[in-house]
């Protein structure tokens, strides 16, 4: 029963292709023009759609993923909520960025006039979904969640391994949106690899984000580069999430630390883009030891689909393959008869010379729960290998004691904050907090545009734009940026005056 | 005597460029360790130099750009006000966006962990000068300014147009900032247009700027997003600014708005990206007659550079020999015996169905003093003809009595917020204001990314991506995100608490 949705079979017509963007267009102007409070309580009623079909939907996407029950219903919950935290977003103003220059005859460059500068929604805006994250990085997700709460009309392009739970999905939340006043189509899905291309080409979409292989990635963020009129696209490609433990550590928490290691490899068959991928440390063979004992307790766990099951026996092939790779576990690789893959960790260890010399064949990212155990020599090392290792990753974490504080150390983490978005200590990478601080986007080939985040409030800005109104009278300027202000938003107003705090002011 | 300082006399070697780039990176890593207060001291040294060397500064500009004394101090003193402007940007630190989300057990998606967001300069930039801002688009302009500010170490590609300006210029604001602390080669310039693009190739630059043509911004913008590894490409390109002006404000302020109008479009010849370049009116014929008295004082003004005069030429004669095009005052068009353009304002007239048939060969901008007066039928027409005729501009501008409040209006603004980066009402787009509210930037062809501004301090965020901290401990964060906040930087900390304001909770 692999495949039985066949994305071609549901493959979106050109004259749908075309109906579509024209709603997309139709979509906008109704939904960017909505009421703060209007456009939250629609993305609440979204969330509680999915909440009153959770039992449904998570029996569709464990059929379409093979992702446990338990996993499933945490991130629809996380899917949910994140659609709330939008709300609050939106009601709350702020990500509108609104500046008032009162017009100030005396400012230092000359009379200043008026302005009043807003962010304003980009226009309809096409995601491309991910395989591993049915709920979170596909039709309800961070993406759409976002782009909603920007005022912008959504386009997902749904992803083949969960054909149906995306069509489900879409129809409840397009539903709920529509019940609670938004404009039809404000929500919209297409099917068919070509037509999300097709779709990423069309001159009405204005953005687009993705989530998936480098490969994929850097097609579509070429299809959106070498357009007539070029638009930003945000795509989340690959990570391989070093981590790095400091001899101390080692020495105090060994056991705690391979047990934290395994299972952050393992969860979810290791399908996370934050997967720890690498695990630095001063001493392998006493390492290898307590991640054996760790693993052993790993129940199978089945892959996406055909294809990432296949695609990860072949990478682990290479790896295991590679000159100088010592298997720690090898774990299982079993096919069934339908032609899924059913994995347990693979992990292994080299040093670190061996890995560096290996290149692509070790250091690019497993879809899938293998990791590499790296032996270093000293921990005076680690920055300089982390700068050549690893330029563009997620994450990036450093296992040490709390008090450690030696120059090494800080050197590390002044790394890790080059070449990744978020860094950790004491902590494993996968499960993503959604909140106002996070960062999920570094450099590449991590995402295609390490300017944003895929994860948290802030990811709203990827879908936003300025615009300033130089002396509009009051009748003829947004709520947002009127004086009597009656959304109530966040209004940062320049102080007048005649020079700037350095003392210059114009000849 | 014209192009005496060709080019290709001064093109930057191959060694040169490599030294170049590896002292960026080697610069980059001490300017952006630097303390705020030091980071702003040394930009306002920069600013204390051009100052202290205007005299000079602007006789060498007057004679490489033929621009008038007046506007070149001016843009010196906006320049250096600039520079001022980003020390303070520096020292308030908002730019930063802290975001603290304090560890919480009972956050709505589950545990969450002490998560502390900032943002962190890129690494070394790559700015491409303007021919039209010898000061404020070249060597210290805003792109210059607003990346030092970031924290990011900068490379100019000098402007062939004004060389020994831009070397000069180099000379003392480089000497300026390292006199300040900062570390050699915060600043460089290179020469050649080969040579920046060999240089924009290089993957140790994280990001690039441009103000210029569409032709070149878009070589460059492609040549950005080709990398192996794609960076942010900020292009200012091409905008036509165009001016609506209601029947009412008409017959009210005929030649108050004609001799405004005149006046922008002559301002240094005409060679601005913000110059109006199309004025639609209800009567054409009564505003012919009150441009014609308008144009008549403007005096002769040099164009930029035999180039710069040359296209000008050729594009007012393509306009000239339109269909349907009436002159209302065809100028002068003088070449003198350095093969330089001089100029005053030329100004036709069309109906706007014509203009709308004639396509680029009249919708395209004309770099120099010409504009296009549009007779159009009904006020009601003009939000569709605004949609159709203008998708991307850096401003638009509406003249009309201050209470006047028809829906045609109001359609008509929004129509220009949806296609312009500023709206003006009553005012020429000329003279463009550098404060937090101003937008510089707007859809294709104005911009390749109109997500940013290159004008007003929120230019500085076109240089920064975000980090998160998690669970780091005190001693290890960087200063602007721990709770003592040595810095005094504004810090956003998320409450703490069990649901999002619409009452759900983690299952």
């Amino acid at each position: 029963m692999a495949n039985r949705h066949d994305n071609d079979l549901v493959a979106t017509s050109a004259e749908e292709l075309e109906r579509c963007a024209r709603n997309a267009v139709a979509a906008f102007d109704g939904w960017s023009a909505m009421a703060p409070r209007d456009r939250a309580r629609a993305l609440v009623s979204a969330a509680d759609a999915m909440r009153a079909h959770e039992d449904e939907l998570v029996a569709i996407a464990i059929d379409e993923t093979g992702l446990a029950e338990a996993r499933l219903r945490g991130e629809l919950t996380r899917t949910a909520v994140q659609l709330r935290l939008f709300a609050d977003v939106v009601v709350d103003g702020d990500y509108l960025d609104v500046r008032i220059d009162p017009a100030d005859p005396d400012f230092a460059l000359g009379p200043r006039p008026d302005l009043r500068r807003m962010l304003v929604p980009l226009g309809p805006v096409l995601n491309f979904s991910g395989s591993n994250f049915p709920f979170a990085f596909s039709v309800a997700g961070g993406d759409t969640a976002s782009a909603l709460a920007a005022g912008c009309s959504v386009i997902v392009k749904a992803h083949p391994g969960h054909p149906e739970l995306s069509r489900r999905t879409g129809e409840l939340v397009a539903g709920a949106l529509a019940d609670a006043g938004a404009p039809a189509h404000t929500l919209q899905l297409i099917f068919g690899q070509d037509q999300g291309v097709a779709m990423l080409r069309d001159e009405r979409i204005r953005a687009g984000s993705f989530t998936g292989s480098i490969r994929a990635g850097r097609l579509l963020a070429d299809v959106a580069a070498a357009r007539a009129k070029p638009i930003p696209f945000y795509g989340e490609l690959g990570s391989v999430n070093p981590q790095f433990v400091t001899r101390a550590k080692l020495a105090h928490d060994l056991d705690t630390l391979c047990s934290g290691f395994v299972a952050s490899v393992s969860s979810s068959a290791g399908q996370f883009c934050t997967k720890p991928g690498f695990l630095f440390v001063s001493d392998a063979r006493v390492v290898a030891q307590a991640i054996r004992e760790a693993a052993e307790g790993v129940p199978e766990h089945r892959m996406l689909n055909p294809r990432s099951g296949e695609g990860y026996r072949r990478r682990r092939d290479t790896v295991l393959a590679s000159p100088g790779v010592e298997v720690i576990t090898a774990g299982i690789v079993r096919v069934d008869g339908d032609a899924q893959t059913w994995v347990t960790p693979t992990i292994v260890s080299v040093d670190s010379a061996t890995l560096e010399s290996a290149g692509s064949r070790l250091l690019d990212e497993s879809f899938g729960p293998l990791a590499i155990v790296v032996q270093y020599g000293d921990e005076g090392e680690l920055a300089d290998l982390a700068a050549r290792l690893f330029p563009g990753n997620l994450t990036g974490g450093v296992h040490a004691l709390a008090d450690e504080a030696t120059p090494e150390l800080a050197a590390l983490i002044d790394q890790l904050h080059r070449s990744s978005g978020r860094v950790l200590f004491n902590g494993w990478p996968t499960g993503v907090a959604v909140t106002p601080a996070m960062q999920h986007g570094g450099p590449w080939p991590a995402t295609t545009a390490d300017v944003a985040t895929s994860v948290g409030t802030a990811a709203i800005g990827r879908f936003l734009r300025g615009v300033s109104y130089q002396n509009v009278p009051p009748h003829l300027l947004p709520l947002a940026v009127r004086d009597d202000n009656p959304w109530g938003v966040p209004q940062r107003v320049a102080p007048a005056g005649e020079s700037t705090s350095w003392g210059e002011r114009a000849s």
